[in-house]
Formats: C-alpha cells, sequence, structure tokens
C-alpha cells in the first residue's frame, strides 16, 4: 500500500527524499528570510549556505542537508497527511536549528562552520547575537501565524523544544567546570541528558511537529518525538566519535577536535567509567590539563584502550534501534515510515 | 464610576499602580525564572535585579519599575477585566524586555546597567547570550502554555512584537555606519522608525497583550497598542536629551555619553536637519570624528543652538499627547483608564 502524497514516480532514496523535502520547503523558507530586515536577512543567508559574506549565491554548496525540514515532511506524510501541511513547522525547526548553530559557535568560540567562518567571525559578534535572535523570533512567529487548528500546539511543542535546546546549552557549558574524574565528575547519564536536550529535542520536535500538524494523534505525536530523541542521541554519539578519531578532510575540524577543547564527550566519560589500568592513566593525564597535539593522540590511544570507543558505539546502536522501534510501533503510513526508517540510518551512515 | 477590579482603598498613584502591578505579577515572574536550567536562572535573577553575582538579595535595590508589566495589568483592567487575566502577557514582556536589554548590551558594548556591571561584564558574552536566549524562549513558552480562549492572539501579537524589536536593534546598529550630514544621513523619520520598533512596540504590545487576554475587541486593542508606542517614542525622546544633557548622578551615564560614543539620537539629527550656522558647524565637527570630553560639550552646545533640544522636547511632548489622546479614544474603564494616563506622565516625568 502506498503512502498519502506518493506517486509511483517517488525517488524513496535519503538523498532523493531529502532533496524532495528540500524543494517542498525552500519557499516558505526564503519568504520567512525575506520578512527580516535586510541586514539581518544577508547574515542569515550567509548562515543558511546561500549566499557569501557579500551576498552573492555561494558556490561552495555549504547548504545544509535540511535534515529537519524532511524530518516535519514526513512526519507529516507518516500520519497520513500531505506534507504542504508540516511546511511552517519545517520553516519553524530550520530557523531554530539555524539559531542555535550561530549563538552556539559564539558561546563555544567556535571559528569555523561548515569549512567557513562562523558567522561570528565573518560579521562580529554582535551582528551575530541579533541575527540569531531574529532567526529564533520568525521561527516562533512564522508558526503562530499558521491558519489552521493545530497552530497552538504546534507552538506550544515548538516553545517546549526551544527551552530545551537552551537548557542543553546550559548543561554543556557547564561541564567544562567539572572534573575529569572523582566526586563532581559528568556522569554517562548526565551526558547523556544533556545530549537528549542539545540535539535530540529539536530531531523529536520537526517529526512531532509535522505530525501535530498533520492532525495525528497524542500517542503517534509522542511516538515520533521519541524516535527523533533517540535518533539524536544516536547522532550525538557518532559526531562524538567523529569529533576525535574523525578524517579531517572529511569532518572540516582539525584531528582529535574534541581532546584538544577538552571537550567533555561521550567516549571519554564511557573509558573513564571503567576502572581498568588505560582509565586510569587516562584519569591522570587529563586531570594534568596537559592537551597539545601529541597528547592528544595519546588521550586517544586511551579512550580506545579503555572501551570508550566502542561504548559509544553499542551507544550509538542502541539509540538507532530504539528511534527505529518507536517508528515501528506507531500505527503510520507505509512509504514515509519506510523512508523516514531508511533516512535515521542514512544519517548515521558515516565512517565511525 | 469605579472600574472593574477597583476598591475604594486602591491606591492610584503611579507608584502604587506600579507596586501593586508588582506584587500581582511577581509569583508568576518568579515561578518562570525558576522553570530556567539554574545556572541560567541565577544569571536571569541578576538581570531583573533580584541578586547580585553571589546569588544573594541585592540591596542596592536595581530592581526596574516594572512598567511593562504594570501597562499589560491596567491594559487588561481598562478593557473590564480582572488584572490578573493580564498576568501572563505581563511575565512574557518582563521576560522580553530583560532579553533585550541584556543581549542589546552586548552589542552595544555598555559595561553599565542600572549602576551595576551588564550581564556580559560580570559573567562573560556567552553566558550572557544564553540567558537572553532563554528568556526569550521562556517568555514565549510561558505565554503559550496559557489556558484559555485569547492565548493564540496574545502568542501572535508577542511574535510581532519581538519580530519589530529585533528589526529596531538592527536599524539602531545600521545608524552606525551612516554618515552624519550628506545624501545617506539618518533622517529624523528614519529615526522614528527605529525608535517605534525598539521601544514603542514592546511598551504597545504590553498593554494591547493585556487587553486581548482580557478578551477586548480588535479596535480597543489597537487604540491601546497604539497609545503604548507613542508612549514609547515620547519615551525614548526623554531618553536621548538625558542621553546628552542629563545628571550623571540620575543616569548613571558619564555626561554627554550618547555625544561621547558618537551615538545618532533625535536630538543631534533633529539639530543637523536645520541650516543654521550652528547645525553646519555641529556638522562638520561631527564628520570630522572628534568626540572627546571637550568637544562632546561643544557638540552638546551646538545641537542646543541649532534647536536639537526644543525639537526634541516638542517631539516627547507631542507623542505624550498622542498616546493619552488615544487612551481617550477607547471605551475604557475610568479608573484603570486614569491610572494609566498618569502613569503615562509620570514615565515622563523626569528633568528634561
Amino acid at each position: 500500500m502506498a503512502g498519502a502524497g506518493t506517486s509511483g514516480g517517488r525517488d524513496s532514496s535519503p538523498a532523493g527524499v531529502l532533496e524532495r523535502c528540500r524543494e517542498l520547503v525552500r519557499p516558505a523558507l526564503v519568504d520567512a528570510v525575506g520578512r527580516l530586515h535586510p541586514w539581518t536577512g544577508e547574515m542569515a543567508a550567509y548562515a543558511l549556505g546561500w549566499a557569501d559574506t557579500a551576498g552573492q549565491p555561494d558556490p561552495g554548496g555549504s547548504e545544509g542537508k535540511g535534515v529537519r525540514q524532511a524530518l516535519a515532511v514526513l512526519g507529516a506524510e507518516a500520519v497520513g497527511a500531505d506534507g504542504a501541511d508540516a511546511v511552517p513547522g519545517a520553516v519553524a525547526v530550520e530557523l531554530v536549528h539555524t539559531f542555535s548553530l550561530l549563538h552556539d559557535d559564539i558561546m563555544d568560540a567556535d571559528t569555523l562552520r561548515r569549512q567557513r567562518p562562523a558567522v561570528w567571525k565573518a560579521y562580529g559578534t554582535g551582528p551575530a547575537v541579533l541575527t540569531g535572535d531574529a532567526l529564533l523570533a520568525q521561527a516562533v512567529a512564522s508558526l503562530a501565524e499558521t491558519q489552521g487548528r493545530h497552530t497552538a500546539a504546534a507552538v506550544r511543542l515548538l516553545c517546549r523544544t526551544l527551552n530545551a535546546l537552551v537548557s542543553g546549552q546550559a548543561q554543556d557549558l557547564r561541564f567544562e567546570h567539572r572534573p575529569w574524574s572523582g566526586p563532581g565528575a559528568v556522569a554517562p547519564e548526565q551526558y547523556r541528558s544533556m545530549a537528549e536536550h542539545k540535539t535530540g529535542s529539536l530531531l523529536g520536535c520537526a517529526i512531532a511537529l509535522g505530525a501535530v500538524l498533520g492532525g495525528a494523534p497524542d500517542r503517534t505525536v509522542t511516538a515520533l518525538d521519541r524516535a527523533g530523541r533517540h535518533l539524536g542521541l544516536a547522532f550525538q554519539a557518532v559526531d562524538d566519535i567523529l569529533g576525535i578519531w574523525g578524517d579531517p578532510a572529511v569532518t572540516g575540524k582539525p584531528v582529535h577536535a574534541d581532546l584538544r577543547q577538552g571537550k567533555k564527550t561521550y567516549p571519554v566519560l564511557a573509558a573513564l567509567a571503567g576502572d581498568s589500568r588505560a582509565a586510569r592513566e587516562l584519569g591522570a593525564l587529563l586531570d594534568s590539563g596537559r592537551t597539545d597535539g601529541g597528547t592528544a593522540e595519546h588521550i586517544a590511544a586511551l579512550v580506545d584502550e579503555a572501551g570508550g570507543r566502542s561504548a559509544t558505539r553499542d551507544e550509538a546502536r542502541r539509540h538507532l534501534e530504539t528511534a527505529r522501534r518507536a517508528l515501528g510501533e506507531a500505527p503510520l503510513r507505509h512509504t514515509a515510515a519506510r523512508e523516514l526508517d531508511a533516512l535515521f540510518t542514512h544519517l548515521l551512515d558515516r565512517t565511525w
């Protein structure tokens, strides 16, 4: 049985799905950015990868894949609605995602984003703060202005997600002030809570918003939200592996980037939670505060030896399985559910 | 005839009204801030003047007057509703106001706020960005979660206001890059548009939100919104006068502060719009870019001589009159309308 809104010629591959959703959402996204003050609109277009700093179309192709907008569209289709019903939600989650990258880069002092200077590096901190604010305001406004019976529920969901996102960023920033080991160290469960807020909540919101705007019952919305959250946790685990062992040519970050920055990520925390010789050496080394190039390589080896890499792989696999099971348990239209499932797997299909 | 929700013993003086409204709103405001992550909550309490940087109650009494929450409460009472109906709107506008001060201080590099270090000076730029985000998200979320028939309209109004606020800040920041005179100079009308977005929109929103939550018809809401906007324009004009000629002991800013910072405020723009000898000398001096202490004093004298101070006084009086007339034209309950009118006048009752 074909799902709603599908046709015989539909390209159900993840790349095809992502492209179809980007094309469906783009006019409304362009319109929302076009309603900003021209200056913040220009910085927003840069942040979205649509233009370079001269306002010209960016041939570098640094536009994101549009994962969140696709999840919103598929969320609506999966509950039997037209993908177009999800467009206001898709616009909102893309704008919120762009806002959070913009402000997080300021807070984390990250200078590069998608191989280009971060907005605060390209335009200055003040203008980057303002552009993030403009995107956040426009995200909620564009959803709140949507005509329809489900708007109020959608706005409430988006607002809860915004609170969770900001809270996750606060948790993450506070981890910097915690010791690596001993009392006060970050437990893996605390890391998971941070990642669920910071990464999982917006992915869950994306699918759930599509379902809400598509008129789905609460139980289905909750199942889809849960699926997205676990997808986010799996995604974050893979990101953490790549932050240590990823190929700089692919990640766009220096080798061992997260270790050099002293970031408390899951592989390190999982390694430290063990009691092997490697775990103890790792703890002592981290407590010493040395994280230069040579030490970072040794730390990476110790994290691996103490089981941090394999524990993180298990964490990613477990959350991906939970996410797929949550999809399987909801009463969804076949085609969209299959596309969601394939997209989930595709998003984690990187070398880790 | 007494207005709804009034009693014989009611203190209708502006100070009494402000205090009554702060007490009515405080529990919900404390509750909203209490739902933030503890760390951002601590910074929010500092920004609101409730605590010092050690988290202890601040004996300095640097809490704001709570003008916006009072306008929201009176907005509801003026349309015959209970002031309590306006509380979710009052909380939202206070949180939005605090968000905008926090982020604007970062963008404007202002180090002092209410005689204390600005949040970014006290806690760092990243944490200040995050706290602003948390306040903005919580403002919309707390309003969106309100039960009631008028919530959706209230959320739409708040979102439109957020867009206007951010847009006004963008206009203001762009003024820095414009010449003082000649083609491309900022015209007084452009300054007025900026001030209406940046200051007027939130004051208009405050009264209008109260009226919306109190179930007022659109025409009344529009009149109250208009009254608040003109109040904001009058307030900004007075602020501009104080930014040049205000007593440092009262304003908490150095003498001629706005001139030293090279800010394009109404008195200067109005002076430059003239064709007197003083206006021409002023233009030449500003174009030379010298704004040290001695020059600032001379500039202030030239602005005065070229009519900038009196034009700004006229501007303030005109907008206050328009605001009061807008109140008078709406069908409002007598007591609350009288209190609003007295509060409007009180807010401009500073030495200018």
